[in-house]
């Protein structure tokens, strides 16, 4: 491709639009531009880039036996209906009503579609298992959308769904599609790891998440140096201590004045106590009525494990007026302690602890050496608290570190969840029908470009994963209007482009230094740079983007090495 | 690809909802299936199908130097304000609001949002002209959906825009974007014709529409057999004979009673002389005041060559109450003669009648021997009927002829009906700002293969074009259990796929008449039968789906005829 036949509006400037690295970075390459909040135009920079992952994202599919089909963006209610699915999803579907006044929305995702589909199409276990996947672009009205294509409302997802006889055939897909991910991932050059997830709304039973490995990333990754486990923080616990320091004798419990004093860190300093002598006491609303959360204070309650412990599709902390209600007293001094009507759930580390300290459900009077049994009763022990980087492996007992990742994919069992309501049924070897026994599959394509570019980045722009770039190799003429220049950046461009690799001629009439800066920017793994200093020596430069070494080599060996180079990789 | 695993669920009956031979066929084969009015989903063999079609529209896109990128579904409504669209648009434009209460549409077409893009990026007439395009979903609301992917509302589109420093830009880019389409309808193996066409909605000023000809064709394509004129319905006009008949005496006007006696045909035959001694007054209604029409008694009005007349953006026939008011008689008495306060347009050919038949604007009376300026004035002649087969070419004269097509892809010179209204502006030579000269360029990809269907196939199924076939080749075995006829499969179905043939292999336990239905109905062009008892004579049949002829072949022959066939295709 000529460079000045290529639309690559590079801006000098960061756009103020932008809050993280890739989304400054690709609206700066000129690979992306917002029409609207998460709503984005993909320049051809950026088109080649997808293309790049659609096309691996598709031979792996295949390789797994995975057929490719193509359904609609707009769905009728009816099908979400069915699932029940119409009237749990929030605002994030958009819904709208056609020229007849019928109810749609643009999907979010197709489990309710490829279930209707495979409900009328699939007769016979002799047809099963089958897996059907799609690239095709979806729609979340997310309420804040941002950091460019990470968490966009109108996105690009790869979404495929198995459909089995029975859990056997569901777990044998999501291996074989764990591998495919794996390989996926690998072969875009990036650093990942698989982590147990939680299900969420799209529900199921068993899920993990493929999340990219950066700094900036949004989502905690617990994960084990020694072992192989792995989880989301949502889903991540740790190794339960059970018994040992309960053995400590139960003092007297004792009424504190603590005036004005509310936090963790405020009381632990007024009373000369470590945090983890602290219990929190956090009063939740929730679709299944109040309940009272006890987590040491040194330690941060996670609701989606709560949750689903108390099998809640809402939850929230309690306002100011419920808190009173349920407490008797301000927010900031609830404690267990003569708590009535309401359940109260103690993460596991609580349950450990003797001659604690509580808020006493009063304006500032906090109870030291409470005791559960004898000052209050738990209904329910549980994990129920966020992990620490520290605590000890659920497996295997050694420290878990905790590091930041981008969710770009995720698998899950979906066992029955949409084909029981959705009565989605084949008649099985004895001939009697069964309910499909499914999974669902995504990979979110515009993500984990954004994600390899938070992984990927230097001080001057993207450096991009060979597989991912736009284009493999710049031939950077360093003046256009030098007959010799052009004839050996010509050659190398014609050279390179005749077996099969990816080039940009910058063939611009512009000053060396715009067109280094735009090649760093853009992130060209590989840059042969012309001028006719060097040339008059017999001699280009080949510049390596990642480790920015710079060589100078002459025009056959440049062409020889780059062409070693690429053949080698495609075997 | 094995037939086993592969989901093509064909079916043996024609289905219901089917009114067209491609919607039909298409359902039958297993491609695409019906989610809700309008909204299909296509399953791989159809998504094969459209693949193959989109591969072919990339090639010769990026051939002619247009760009690759991808534009949102979702559109903020401001910019369809800007281009006053927002409100011209009917219907057929999807909107929403978003959880904000933002207003938006799935775009129909692109033009506001390019426009939009490219008054961001370009700066100066050195970057142009420019042309982008896309492949992606549209929606168009269509009050009536209907024929399967011929008519839907979620469509796959590839959408190109231009942008010009002025209009011979404009006119270049048009003339290779017609060229590339010539070759695209070409390499798809279609019979088809590029005819003038309206602009529309879209607007501009200049345009073609590429036809598919099939006798099923919705659009009626006027063309000359002797020179190249061709045009739509809406927009042909034929060759008016000014002078000649005029000389004829004009003779006393008179009032004829015709009770009961109203159309065209019983005018005629009550008064016993031929429709062409008739005038039609035809009272519309439009957004700038009614309009009496006239046209010849055997010719039709032309509403789309009228509402460009007198500039109207709606137009539609009154109702009797309103044809009550203006011409004080009924509806079917209409006529010019008396008429009061209503703009009087005619068509070139009622200027050639003298002493001709109209309505008496009272009931059951009709006009005789009237004339043209003794007994009513005209305001306006023009061509506003449609065209006859037999008429003459507006060009050489000779007898046009009309046939059926199915609209396929339309290219318009826009002009600055976008770029004037949104203020997209470029640095000109000179220095000045200047509108961008636009034009814009569509290709329907499923419409194109459904009149692909509907232009080949026969009574047993589809006869596709090579170019746009799913498989080249089918290989039947037709016992899957005699382990001779599995060998000589495979290896015919391994030979073919080693030198990129697309192949199929029927390797079902079906019977061998399941298999030549399948075959024929999902219309691979070729088909090599393995048999026991060929076999045991050294042969196989090779099948040619078009023409029907069947040959006894060897293995090494049919081997070697199908590398050199798809050999010579792709040279």
């Amino acid at each position: 491709m000529r460079y000045s036949r290529f639309l690559i509006p590079t801006l000098r400037e960061d756009p103020g639009e932008a809050e993280v690295v890739s989304h400054r970075l690709m609206l700066r390459a000129g690979m992306t531009r917002k029409l609207a909040a998460g709503i984005y135009t993909y320049l051809p920079l950026g088109l080649r880039i997808m293309n790049k992952m659609i096309r691996i994202v598709r031979e792996e599919m295949e390789r797994i036996g995975a057929q490719e089909l193509l359904m609609p963006a707009v769905q009728p209610d009816e099908l979400w209906q069915e699932s029940g699915r119409w009237d749990l999803y929030g605002k994030e579907l958009l819904r709208f009503k056609d020229r007849h006044g019928r109810e749609f929305c643009i999907g979010p995702t197709h489990e309710e579609v490829i279930t209707d589909l495979m409900r009328r199409e699939i007769r016979s276990y002799r047809q099963l298992p089958i897996t059907l996947y799609q690239i095709q672009t979806k729609f979340r009205d997310e309420i804040r959308p941002r950091f460019g294509l990470m968490r966009g409302r109108e996105f690009l997802m790869k979404d495929a769904y198995s459909f089995g006889r029975d859990e056997e055939d569901a777990r044998e897909t999501y291996k074989s599609m764990h591998d495919a991910y794996t390989r996926i991932f690998n072969r875009c050059g990036l650093k990942f790891r698989a982590v147990e997830a939680d299900t969420g709304l799209i529900g199921g039973t068993f899920s993990h998440e493929f999340m990219v490995m950066a700094d900036t990333g949004e989502e905690a990754v617990v994960s084990c140096g020694s072992c192989e486990y792995a989880a989301n923080m949502e889903r991540a616990e740790s190794k339960v201590n059970d018994g040992g320091t309960k053995s400590e004798k139960e003092e007297e419990r004792n009424r504190v004045d603590t005036p004005g004093v509310k936090s963790v860190e405020e009381v632990s300093a007024f009373l000369g106590v470590r945090s983890d002598k602290l219990v929190k006491t956090l009063i939740y609303k929730t679709d299944t009525g109040p309940v009272a959360v006890l987590v040491r204070g040194d330690h941060e309650a996670n609701e989606v494990r709560l949750k689903n412990l108390i099998s809640a599709n809402e939850l929230m902390l309690s306002d100011q007026e419920a808190i009173e209600k349920i407490t008797g007293g301000p927010s900031g001094f609830s404690g267990p302690v003569g708590l009535r009507g309401i359940r109260i759930v103690a993460d596991h580390a609580v349950g450990q602890l003797s001659n604690f300290i509580v808020g006493g459900n009063e304006k500032d009077v906090h109870l030291v050496n409470v005791n559960i049994g004898r000052d209050f009763k738990v209904d329910q022990f549980s994990y129920i608290r966020k992990v620490l980087a520290g605590d000890p492996c659920p497996k295997c007992g050694s420290p878990l570190s905790i590091d930041r990742g981008i969710e770009v994919g995720q698998l899950f069992i979906l066992g029955k969840k949409y084909s029981e309501p959705m009565s989605a049924k084949f008649l099985n070897k004895k001939g009697e029908e069964a309910f499909f026994f499914m999974g669902c599959y995504g990979i979110g394509i515009g993500r984990t470009i954004a994600a390899a570019v938070e992984q990927n980045h230097d001080k001057d722009g993207i450096v991009w994963p060979i597989p991912l770039a736009p284009f493999h190799v710049q031939v950077i003429p360093l003046n256009v209007n030098n007959e010799k220049v052009m004839i050996t950046s010509e050659l190398i461009y014609g050279s390179l482009l005749g077996v099969g690799i990816d080039v940009l001629i910058d063939d611009r009439d512009e000053r060396p230094g715009v067109k280094f800066k735009d090649a760093d920017l853009i992130g060209t793994p590989y840059h042969v740079i012309v001028g006719e200093k060097n040339l008059n020596e017999g001699f280009v430069e080949f510049k390596d983007r990642r480790t920015r070494e710079l060589k100078k080599v002459t025009v056959e060996e440049i062409i020889d090495h780059l062409k070693g180079l690429f053949n080698r990789r495609r075997r």
